[in-house]
């Protein structure tokens, strides 16, 4: 049986529905929760405790109303809980600015006891994020602490990221790539400060695991770490012949990756630590500001909006992993992840589209599926043929061939 | 000396500056003018004539606030106007709501005296609507009255528009097409109630003159109407190979043509009668629900906010034209036009890219540039690549694509 589960703060329990034994059984939609971007906010040592009421203004829960599946308590945030305190008249002005400064937080769903089944047929289908709780995932959830990680794939190269700064930014790129020995790396990024370090002795480690080569293999926990594939059972909702990698994450308490999304299908398996991970539709495109597949917006919590003032249309999506979850993130959903504590996780990709829709050199997971790339490279080229007219023209029929797209290839189904 | 002129309802009393000797002078950026959409509509009956306060509102004189190059004077419009009158509270929902109903209007500007190197230098450049007064015409404006018109040109064979309605709906085609001796027609179009008619006693009529062949020759007054054309001295204020076309336009009293576009500079030479015209700038093409060259909201002034929601974002530029006015209408600017009297018109059309640019097929002057138009046919192809991808995927990079024109095709000078 499959039932919808309470916030994970509390999952503890088993608190299934005896009631329900009709398959399925989801959370009304949640209401949205309109909190201010910064209340959004969360470091990974407070992530835990329910924040007290905001001096001046309306009492607030920043922790329950943030948390994964907790859509039904309700956040009453005053629009002034960033201002400069009471006594200002309610002028519709301000409140109106104030308003464009908060953002609607979504929980993601979670849902506990999913049979390969009925995420086949109930959840796979709607192309939304859940968190899977409850998953069969083998002993890794038990046995994977830093001796054992160390001991069992030993001294073993890994290429990672070393950041002086917690937020890692590829644009800027404000990390660096460093060569160390699986083990001593694993050590490195389970401490808080370093003794031997690269940077500076708060540096935070992250690992996403690659293939062989790089350039032309794919990761495969199986290949690259096969004494620790033994420990982990992947939930297997896809046909075998969909499978296209399975990714081996490990990150510093505190690290925070960009906004990006991928082109497959995966399930974001958080064997041990704490993540909280934030959303958006890839309707919302328009409103992250992209560079290619990843967001220029790079703090989700307090971005700049003088110079991203559309971000705050985006609606958040949002949701907090612990060990043991599962996170199903559907193709081009954008995703900010935040580890929490130090962690594992194992990323398992699979192919949603037909295997020929994929570009053959992609080892990450990241490439455009080839009938999107060549709809791009086609229309650079009607931009082109535009360039002979001049600017006020081409303006005009740009505008009229963003209608054209807008008509003809949009969901019409979309809210 | 070319100078600004007040509003064309005062435009009898010569009011050009005499200080004003340092070439153009122009009235500083009209304030704009917010109206709710209903008041911003008059029937060419009560056009001259100034509304008296509106019942239970803020009193607002329609008349003046409305006329090109009126914009100094300001209609304080309440926000409850079209409401059930006063007593209700303004509730910050309720104004927004009632602001999105409606509409800026932006004074066309209007210049006096602009001799042809003024409007190469100053006024061309700025790709906006102006109505230029006092332009030397020649004898057509004192000679052409309805018999003179009728003698002039006899009894050739028109093709005419005749609509049972005022508003002509290109879309819907709610006119018939007619071919009537010249003399006839035009004695028809001057007269209120019809003995002989087509469709009803108080159809109306409209003249767009068209080439010996419509679909290979381009109308020239020259040849079509030579007896006339002597009379009329049309202002060459472009090069001779420039020239594309001249339209003779005739039209009953209350006419309305649909909102469109085209792709020539061109001068609406208003002869004889006055017209009201409403434009919209091509930036604003997004909001005006397009089919082709036309807008589908047909009734600028009580538009189906329903249907067309964006309409209310479209920037409204507007003046009314008199015997002897001539409007500069840049290419791709849409135009809607009331005839508010019987009037004759002479509208001159000249090329503003070069020759090649142009579509040689198009004897209406409405057919994109070629570039243009190729553009739009590769972005078909993209369209059609991208159908190889599931909607969600297709929705997704359609967004992308329409990031990537805006990036790269948008100007972005605009504000």
């Amino acid at each position: 049986m499959m039932a919808a589960v309470p916030p994970p703060r509390q999952s503890g329990r088993d608190l299934r529905s005896p009631g329900n034994r009709g398959g399925l059984r989801r959370r009304r939609r949640s209401r949205w929760l309109r909190v201010p971007m910064a209340a959004a906010r969360r470091s990974a040592e407070s992530a835990r405790e329910p924040s007290p009421g905001v001096k001046g203004g309306t009492r607030c829960l920043p922790g329950p109303c943030l948390a994964g599946g907790g859509g039904e308590r309700f956040c009453a945030s005053s629009p002034f809980r960033g201002g400069s305190g009471g006594g200002r008249t309610r002028v519709a002005g301000a409140e109106a600015a104030m308003e464009r400064r908060e953002q609607a937080v979504v929980p993601v769903e979670v849902l506990a006891a999913v049979t390969r089944e009925q995420f086949l047929q109930d959840v796979y289908p709607r192309r939304m994020p859940v968190v899977l709780k409850g998953m069969e995932l083998g002993t890794c959830i038990t046995k994977w602490t830093v001796d054992y990680l160390s001991n069992a794939e030993g001294s073993k190269e890994v290429k990672i990221h070393v950041s002086a700064v917690p937020q890692m930014d590829f644009l800027s790129k404000n990390f660096v790539y460093r060569t160390l020995p699986f083990d001593v790396f694993v050590r490195r990024a389970a401490e808080f400060k370093h003794k031997e370090y690269f940077l500076s002795e708060d540096e935070k480690y992250y690992l996403r695991s690659v293939g062989a080569d790089a350039r032309k293999d794919i990761a495969d926990i199986r290949k690259q770490f096969p004494n620790l594939a033994e420990d982990i059972q992947i939930p297997e909702y896809f046909e075998k012949e969909q499978f296209f990698s399975s990714v081996f994450r490990i990150s510093s308490a505190g690290l925070q990756l960009w906004t990006h999304y991928d082109v497959m299908d995966n399930f974001l398996i958080q064997v041990t630590g704490k993540k909280r991970v934030v959303l958006y539709s890839p309707r919302d495109a328009p409103y992250l500001y992209l560079s290619g597949t990843k967001s220029e917006v790079l703090d989700v919590d307090n971005p700049d909006l003088e110079k991203y003032p559309l971000f705050v249309k985006a609606k958040r999506y949002q949701c907090f992993l612990e060990a043991g979850d599962v996170l199903f993130i559907p193709a081009l959903w954008f995703h900010n992840v935040i580890s929490e504590e130090f962690g594992v996780a194992l990323n398992v990709f699979w192919k949603h589209l037909p295997a020929e829709s994929y570009d053959k050199t992609d080892t990450y997971g990241n490439k455009d599926p080839t009938a999107a790339s060549r709809a791009i490279q086609i229309l650079d080229r009607a931009l082109k043929t535009l360039e002979e007219l001049p600017e006020e023209y081409r303006d005009f029929y740009a505008r009229r061939m963003v209608l054209r797209i807008q008509e003809k290839a949009y969901r019409n189904d979309y809210g």
